[in-house]
């Protein structure tokens, strides 16, 4: 059955896998020690102009995350983030497994508000029972958000300051982050993320990678990193399977040539939608796109096509998410739209 | 530079690769759900002649001990292990980390002993002050083990009947089982392991796979496991990424067939080295084979062919190791032992 | 300085002091298996009129808090409380630590609001990614709240069938319960706390206690509960210290008798601050009151006199908290009206 | 029954309890802000000739252990201990619960070797794999040991001569440290420990106190130290409870002093025993003896006194313990020798 279910549906991309076929049988050294790693990190800090990043790669997000803030906290602190922050909601308390504290703030359109961090940082500061409270340690944002939004470089900037007035690291969960620097609304780069984050993840499983999250470090790693990734079971013994997958997504542009690709397949369902009198439950410069659809009309659809269920918005309407992905294919919105024609 | 540093130093067995490619753009659900990975249960189930058993497929190694564990113990629990094992050495503290910790118990030829295990356990219960200690809430083994050895199934069948008298469960670490399974020397099958193990893994990532170890529970999963994968940061995304690669080793027996080749390369290689006058650390019936180098020796040899450093014998000589694997070429041994014959 | 800034301003209460003569030098056993201990807990399940309780004393609130918690969760499983409760705010994320989240739900009259609760449930078990999300495993409230107010008996029925119908326990903080037992406002009984809760604490630090808080499991106590004290560096070694002055505190009904004086201390209090025009930031029936002031009266006052800030009001006005105790006396009430009326 | 059973077996000196009663109506603030801690702390700095040293005030021994590690330790680190140590055997895993590995060592007369010590660590810098390893991240002495012995200046400036070398801390545990102070054969000081230990407790539980341990840093203590109390449920809300009791036991030498006559008390039974030919399993310089009793002989012996079963010796001995403590009276040593003279 068609899919827009999620951006993890398919394999990886076929360089990918021509890459492992031309790699396999040459022998490497384990834990990230490989020649693939070593050029994809070079790769990686290239083209972020920072050429004295810390890279490491990760199996997985909700792993990169645990691994990367439990890292930059000390024992006494929490992390920042919105209250539909992915770390908040949907990771099975990994941070709390940590033994670290979500600090929650209001999400506004999915992004951190920079009024909101600086008012949760002084607040705790002047409250004279402050020793007795989690510090605020950190402060965590995805980019793009859980709802597909994206932070202007103005608002990265904002949070920016306000993390440095209090000497806390900003921590970007970069999932989907190539679907959010090709979308044509941002002004972000990947070197201003490397300017303004003390950690960001780039995500693979999402942008046409088997699995695999690159983690950069613009300004040096936490402290034995490479024991904390070992000591929460995320050190690969194959680190070639990582290397060689990253290596060549950052060989001629390739994870943006293909983020681009699901951007502009994101536009034309965005497009499609629209002219079939679809609401959207918000707007959404990247690859997921959230519509209104009425429970019955929502019902007859799954039927023939797969997405995903989102949240009730009414009694008689839900909120549904279509994604593409590097791997969506023009045809298949056509045939998505030719299913909406019918119902 | 040859290598025989350890099983994982290529990428993944030729049918792996192609298996990945004939998949690629079939759409599948994401976290376990997609067909792959219910083909590769199915037959793991058939092969441990266990029908009713629970499994699941994990990245790696630690990741498969830490999560595993950590899911078998309450917090007022401790696990077994000999002073050698994995989880008591080489994790970084993975399992203290999940609050745990490991009771040592001596290593015998790498094993674990079951009179060993009786006495801590009756010993543990007739202290008085038992309820001040940390309660032994599960045992931990692994086969082959850190030094290559193989439990025989009378020691397998003696461990599980102290393990059933204190209720308690038997974890079997199996992240070279294909090797330990297809040694000539063995009398122990994988339905012996599910009839005797409340848990084992069967390792893929040193067995022909890019990553992946499968978890089999032949009693029956954890409570809330695939939460405890989720919560530790091991849940893939990307399901079909392990499906495909355990629905193809577990395919006509592949899984068997690269490991019995490793077992001829290890004999053939134990055959060259006995033939040299060279002495063995312990003997070895499996695919890691321990060898007393005498140190200038030693320096030399590595300028040639790559293996591991084990540990100092005496004053002038050294134990390294030497691993063959699925992807071991007999001329790969011949020219070792060309290289030795040269030194 | 006058001081009403806490309830835990003074030493014990003299009877509790002259226990601990007339016991001191009787050996006993330690770690709660002394004669006094035995006692304290017999005399609080007859006062519980729940002879089956077990019954545990432990030194300190957050302590309890934590110990008790982590013993009635499991690994996946968070506990539910209101953003402002004392676990959410001011423990340093001591449940955190124990590797557990607090999951937030909105406070009304610093309560939780069965409805609220069922809403939080029922949306977990709806979501299909709910085992990717932290299990809602018990549910922490505290009576008195945090602002002092007491649930009904019949918000407390009500949140024990929302409790019931999801299988999960109820958890009462009583470090004030005395306070809140002996409100003329309440319908709530010890009795009833053992009917509806599955573990509650009765606070002896805070009234007339040196330090030590009672845990009560009318329906029995989380298995191991012992060594999950000891692992938490809980257990006593002189538990004669603790049963000394629960025996002293529940011998003639001393706990009710000193509770009800603070709350008659409290009402002479409310009544001064009323008759001079003060207005309350929120009603409280028990012995914590919060009093709005303007800032600069404010400063003046605390030249001579001892309270809490507690909040900002608007630009030009601040609630601060004024607590009676056990040990307040009358005069202490007139001389606070004195300087007041002075100001 | 006369109790030789351990050292808490009363409750207080009675210039504790008089303390108490002092002071029992003086308001003061809580968590440790009070006049009586304040003056306690500059007591103890006094008599460790280390005015500059960080003083806190815990509850409990095995909370003292848990609290002052995991703030010592970031989460990549273990702390070395020997295997009979007491965070390694009879605190139910404390130290694991907080992430923490207890890196075991043998025990030499109860004692760490600084050879074991500085071999455990030039062995683990050694290893290549290290980073794949827990980091030794600090050290844990008792001093007296478990087994009553104690370590002369020399061994502790061996053992603080390879923690400076390897740049980790000492932790020295002084549950009983007064019984170590006082015996007729140390030749360590006060001040001597506040020269050596980077940490050090000085036990009031087991030394006339109702409860309590002072914690010394004399080089400062771990950041946000106040937190970490907090956040273990260690921070006591009526600091005085502690403030009081440590104040009186370091006015005039009263810590020393009764430290001494347990000495003395201990000596008598060690003669007294001596003479009637019984033999000793290790030789006690403190106030721990362990006696060796004919089996059936114990049996007879613990129907008229209460002692401590320590472990097995042969098939007809058993190894057991009295305790001697400050509150141990000449004629309970003389009917103690009257019992064993009529068995």
């Amino acid at each position: 059955m068609l899919s827009f279910e999620n951006d993890y549906s398919e394999g990886a991309h076929p360089l990918i896998l021509q890459a492992f076929l031309d790699t396999n049988f040459v022998q490497q050294p384990g834990y990230g020690e490989d020649e693939y790693t070593k050029s994809a990190r070079e790769k990686i800090r290239a083209a972020c102009l920072c050429p004295q990043a810390d890279v490491y790669f990760l199996a997985g997000g909700t792993q990169t995350n645990a691994v990367v803030l439990s890292a930059l906290l000390d024992s006494t602190e929490g992390v920042a983030a919105v209250n539909t922050g992915h770390i908040a909601v949907h990771e099975a308390g990994a941070i709390e497994f940590t033994g670290h504290k979500v600090l929650p703030l209001p999400e506004r359109d999915g992004k951190m508000d920079a009024g909101d961090l600086q008012r949760l940082l002084s607040d705790f500061y002047a409250d004279p029972t402050h020793p007795h409270m989690v510090w605020p340690g950190a402060v965590y944002i995805s980019h793009p958000t859980e709802y597909g939004s994206l932070y202007s470089l103005r608002e990265l900037e904002q949070l920016k300051a306000v993390c440095a007035e209090y000497g806390i690291p900003l921590f970007l969960d970069g999932a989907r982050l190539g679907y959010g620097l090709q979308s044509p609304e941002t002004d972000v780069t990947l070197p201003d993320l490397a300017r303004l984050c003390d950690a960001f993840s780039i995500g693979g499983t999402k942008v046409g990678a088997l699995c695999g999250e690159a983690v950069v470090f613009p300004k040096g790693e936490p402290r034995r990193f490479l024991t904390h990734i070992k000591q929460r079971g995320a050190l690969t013994a194959k680190g070639r399977v990582l290397g060689v997958q990253f290596d060549t997504l950052f060989t001629d542009g390739l994870y943006f040539s293909i983020s681009r690709h699901a951007i502009e397949m994101a536009e034309k369902l965005k497009q499609g939608f629209a002219a079939r009198g679809f609401r959207f439950f918000r707007p959404s410069p990247t690859n997921q796109q959230f519509v209104v659809l009425e429970n019955e009309q929502m019902k007859r659809l799954e039927e023939q096509v797969r997405f995903s269920y989102w949240q009730p918005l009414d009694e008689t309407h839900s909120v549904v998410r279509f994604a593409t992905s590097w791997a969506t294919r023009p045809e298949d919105i056509d045939a998505l739209m030719a299913i909406l024609d019918a119902l």
